[in-house]
């Protein structure tokens, strides 16, 4: 088999985590199959370097100079903990200390010239992959793998200079990620892949914005038609609801790709819809596993021939930090004017929209929002539409959260609403505000912030996620 | 007290329907009731003149020349039949001839510059209560009443000049109204004004669109203080449901300005949006009644102070001939770019929006758009939209109809959705699409075209509609 | 020869005008010509139609039940005094009263409407053509000639809806023009075309704006490979300057296409480039002859190669009825950024622009406006320039005209521009502004007001203007 | 007197042009004058600094150390040249060391960012001043006097962030100055200001563009209320022409503003017409003058009133290296849209006009433009305007130059163009294209390169430039 894993977050946490990590590659290595590694940066070290970048733009040399040996060390440390062999060890620590010298120099740099570029973030914010990936590569060869690791530009992954969400040139990230890793397989040697970052066909650094890490194991897998890409997370797979929440909440055996598109705010545990979009043509598997437990077998996502249940519902969350806007007023012309209108005012303001409503009488068009964007968003709407047309009043609300429901079952079910609203009212929480798009794989409602809780755990219970997820309904 | 009466469509209909009408205002009359009466065009009579002026736009002399005498003689034999005085009469065939005989010499021009300007068409679509109005003015005054009629422009109101969708200069038709009206009303004078037409400040004839008589008979009723404005109508009022979907439906008693204004696709009982404007500042009642059942106290439209009531959902409709339509695909930036070029391509498109939803998982917007645009629709998204940014596919169906449950008593209450849908899916119904806003005002819903009436049923019984409406739930 | 020959103007003008012309088809067939005519309006009735097709536009029906009749009469009276033949006369009377009763209907419908669209006024303008061509057709055929009238639509003219200035359509108008006219041609029969209007591929008439009958003659030589274009006046020809101004002004005897087309401003013996346009390709030439004087060759236009002459400068004139502006400020960037933004307010405001000027300072741009539009110009510019980025004044004056001298000796000339100037300077004028693009074959400048005509006077004299045109220099 | 006194270029070159700039400092102070200083970059600084800012974006480290070091020793050997006294000696040296030690850290940062910025590019830029105010500071110390150095940020000159060319923020910049000028005046302490740079209201450092020392000294003089601002320069004034074509050119004594402005293009010699603005308002006299030769008095430039004179042309210069660019097409319409449109789109591509000229018959428009920019103006063109509307060609020439004469005494005096293409003509130059503008104070043409020489030398005989420049003509 050939496989292309990532670890990210905790799985590369530690001593530990790091030696599971290195003993997992060892294991799928003996059994003969062709591996490529995807690593991310270490567990919080991009959060910091998003941190320090804008620190270093207000020409905050002290921070600086506290935080770069601080991150060497960390680094360093975990390499010493990780690497016995002196020459291999040496060999990483010189590599880290090269690395946060250079990145010492990038933040002068910044701090000199008290300016943050997107293109200087992006090459900041590679420095995590940068320092994790010889760390691990080191550590690799300590336990008798031969590695080679990558930065995702020498690794071929190419993209637009769209900084920060750079959008990958497919045609030619595939051949050039072929040319660059056949022969390394070919030659036994394991590629270890630095995560997120990519670069320009002039060479400059990008970063490929929100699940980088995952997006460059998907498109590895692609190009090198992987059999099957593995996310190795600190949990065990996709589950049917947050833990925290809900107690009872399982793993998800199997998903579609679609079904996990539709997952995107399920937290931690979740993939970027984006990061799917590589290996759905291909129809190559995605396995969230955890690197803790290697026993169980995770979640498969992957077509839907492959994953067919019998489930209706397969998950449940619940967003948190929204708030709900109302756009009221008749339409003159029944046009989509005001819509079209609110949301290039939304859009020209950066503020995203999490879900959508207008009922039939087209007297008012609701959204949901980050709550942190809330004010913003009522404050350009009042600016720019209110008083215009027939616009008449503008109403947001701050203590509201979304519940969705995901699930592929949804669709031709009929009834499914009703289960999902019955379970709701049951337990006297009332729904503001309800969406559903017309491929039936999510169901969104708004209730008052503090039943949240309430109606997942309604949800769980109704559509019986707790029994094996996807043996039911 | 002081009434604004407006008789439209099949009140007015035949010798029938006017005698009716004026037996109305005799009545109301005798018991001293001061009232100023509107009317709109005979039966039928506004769409041949939409569909005349495009024939005669291309030219078509003749069809002309068939059409004005058939429109004369309709109202012609109607005044004879309504009119006995016989220089009562002859004024009323004097004045129907001239102003025959001047739209005739309006539509040969339109044909003879074969081009039908927007100004062009609202004058000629003014026609229609331009005869009407002396004519049931004449036989009010065949039965001992002292009218006079005026065109909406000789009465005051007052507009900009978007042609075809006017909109009322306020101020300005307020004060016009009652310098025009008062002194009529105070020397016993009955005030009969065509419905629908207006004029600019320079005198142009204009149209004020969808609802136009009734926006009419709002506007008069705020200009001149009155304490109701009653819309005469073929119906007993406003209905639970389409009586010919749902036999056991209903006539309201009570229904809120907000909750009326979400019935706007309730076919020819419901009232436009636009035309409650007016009144809910002074927060004037309007009462829907039947001029073929004066027993029956039709439904009362006021603010919710009057008419609180324990109805949760109201009424229930289904709304036909229309098609939805899918975007899909990840919205990379979470913003609200896509959803602000989609209907913004809609728009341009000329394209209406009954409904909108967007779960929360950002992956696809759907909408539903009026069947004979939804081809349209489909065409100028994938023209413009589709392959840019992360737009993967955008699919139409047009074999489906919405399902929209009314009712201010939604609000807060818990469990509505739950009945809502539970009622449904006993009957076996899929939906396939949801949206409920957050005035919790209107619930909509898009199911199979077939399954539509069985939906609608299934409200109805489900929210006892078939009880007194105001006294249940 | 084929010819194609146009009269307009005074040289249709009454009995005398026809007669001429009449002679001069005759003249021309008798000698084996093949001739194709083109005709305008009678002398004053295009103006008179502009007039009428404004006040229709105000509902002016009593000033258009004047005008008609008027109008029928003078071309009923005229064809009278043309033609002897009584079946010929009454067959032309009778068109002239049905299209005279047809243009009533218009303007009537126009007054009912009381709008006037750019499409009805081109339809509206056409019927001065439209009476004109008849009635010489008529008078032509009972000199004993066979001739056939056409409207421009009839002949195969055809262009864009751009009405008011609508562009020939023309490969499409070529292979229209030359399958309706050369079978007339081949039988035999003189095509008189009524010049200035076209139509649209839909049908609906056009006028080709500014010297449309010169226009409609061109595009007809192209389209039937003519040997010559010739166009009737009142005048001689192309003079070196008004005769008004200059006695001694002389008719020149050949002139090339771009001499010609620099002669835009030379008054009512001039050519529209525009007109030029068509023949230029095929290098047909064309002559302005007069109709009074037949011994006389008139103006020859044509390729460099045939008109190669000895002159420097061949004519002169004054441009009155102007203004001037000067936008003065530091550009600060040397960009053409103020240019382009006050050519952009100008055009936005709908304001011609004569003759620009910016010397190499960069310090203050200058131009010339016909004088009725200044003070708009002025005020546009005020209000979206001034003080903006380094504009600091704008400064206009009245008074001024603009003379220009035209002649394609200069190109390459040297002292051209020292002898312009010195004959000025010699009789004292001061020159405010000067401009003389790259094509060397026009030099403009500006002089107060009261001394154009000794400018023009001094340039004639001192290119000997006076001496035969082609001869001197 | 209060007197502001630039020194810039070749007037602050070497130990020779040091000495003297002292010496006039000075002889001034001595004089009882209170004197405020502003300094330039040491020649040819300012180019390197542009050169060096270019190279660090493409990363090139080595030769920015190459270039510090050399940077460093120029002004350190300057300062050993200039300076006796060892401690101030060693005040110099050790700022001079620490500048350049800043700056190199500013190079190394853009050369690790790969990218300049034009924030970083100001900063870069204002280092040859940051270098050489301290260095001038300490040699005036050495000679006695009481100095004391100020970036011109700390002097108070406040701008926009328009990096590359920012705008003074005049109201604040005057207070800001006079607040921290007055006090050192008060004190006997001489202020020398590093010229050319500035900072915004938040402290990041700007650049003033071209011209922008001399700007520096009339913002400073305007804000003080200086007697007049002497500008120090290598030459004597501003000359009659350049006296490497010309060599009987002489200097003028008095030149006003307005003339002075009119000079953009008289190389070294001019001042930019931004720089004379603050001055203009109280009529600041400002004074080119040679250091080398304190006899001679220079050339004053003052207002109308002091300056008036006899001469009618005053100066004469060649623009050398532009090209020409002709469009031609009928311009239907007459209204200023080809123009408009023209300049937007060399705008938009960034290109310069010089110089534009279209004549009356609006059927060509010309401009001149540098010529390096020849191509790119011209492949704009074609590809924004060529084809559409009525454009039909454009034509681009590369061998000619553009001939100015200046002058205020030609407003209203008759004969001068005369005169002009007069002396042009005699020599055989041929004239392709001439603008001037209403302001008459410059009249601009067009020759072939190879005569602009000769264009000038006979401009300055028949002008008798020669003579003493004020009493002729």
């Amino acid at each position: 088999m050939r496989l292309v894993m990532k670890f990210g977050g905790v799985s590369i946490g530690g001593k530990q985590g790091i030696s599971r990590a290195i003993e997992i590659m060892n294991d799928f290595s003996k059994k003969g199959d062709q591996v490529v590694v995807v690593v991310s940066a270490l567990p919080g070290v991009t959060d910091e370097l998003v941190d320090i970048s804008e620190k270093a733009a207000e020409g905050n040399l002290s921070t600086i100079d506290d935080f770069v040996p601080r991150l060497r060390e960390l680094h360093t440390l975990t390499a010493r903990n990780c690497i016995r062999a002196p020459d291999l060890l040496s060999r990483v620590t010189d590599e880290i200390d090269q690395t946060a010298k250079e990145l010492e120099g990038i933040l002068h740099s910044v701090a000199r010239l008290m300016e943050l570029t997107p293109r200087s973030r992006d090459f900041i914010l590679s420095f995590g992959e940068r320092m994790s990936a010889p760390l691990i590569s080191g550590a690799a060869d300590d336990s008798g793998l031969k590695t080679k690791w990558l930065t995702g530009c020498e690794a071929g992954i190419t993209t637009d200079e769209n900084f920060g969400e750079a959008k990958p040139l497919l045609d030619l990230t595939k051949r050039s990620v072929k040319s660059k890793l056949e022969p390394m397989i070919a030659a036994g040697i394991l590629p270890i892949i630095a995560g997120y970052c990519a670069c320009s066909p002039h060479g400059t650094t990008t970063t490929l914005g929100r699940g980088g890490s995952d997006y460059t194991a998907t498109l590895l897998g692609t190009a090198i038609d992987a059999d099957e890409v593995i996310i190795w997370k600190e949990v065990e797979g996709l589950m049917t609801a947050d833990p925290r929440i809900e107690p009872k909440a399982r793993v998800l055996d199997k998903i579609s790709y679609a079904e996990a598109s539709e997952m995107a705010y399920f937290g931690a545990k979740a993939i970027h819809p984006k990061a799917l979009e590589p290996v759905i043509e291909k129809q190559i598997p995605v396995r969230i596993r955890s690197s803790y437990n290697l026993a169980a077998k995770g979640s498969l996502i992957a077509g839907e021939g492959v994953v067919r249940s019998k489930g209706v519902v397969k998950a449940v969350t619940c967003i948190e930090k929204v708030g709900m806007i109302s756009v009221a007023g008749a339409e003159i012309s029944g046009l989509a004017g005001i819509a079209s209108k609110v949301f290039k005012v939304l859009n020209d303001g950066g503020i995203n929209v999490l879900m959508i409503s207008q009922s039939s009488s087209e007297t008012a068009i609701s959204f949901v929002t980050p709550r942190d964007k809330l004010r913003r968003a009522s404050n350009v709407l009042e600016l720019n539409i209110l008083g215009a047309d027939y616009v008449k009043n503008i109403i947001a609300e701050d203590d509201v959260c979304v519940i969705a429901a995901v699930g592929a079952g949804m669709r031709g079910t009929p009834g499914v609403a009703a289960r999902v609203f019955g379970a709701v009212a049951k337990k006297g929480v009332n729904v503001r505000m309800i969406a559903q798009g017309s491929s039936e794989l999510n169901i969104s409602f708004v209730v008052p912030e503090k039943d949240g809780p309430t109606a997942v755990r309604a949800l769980h219970e109704e559509f019986e996620l707790a029994k094996f997820a996807d043996a039911i309904n």
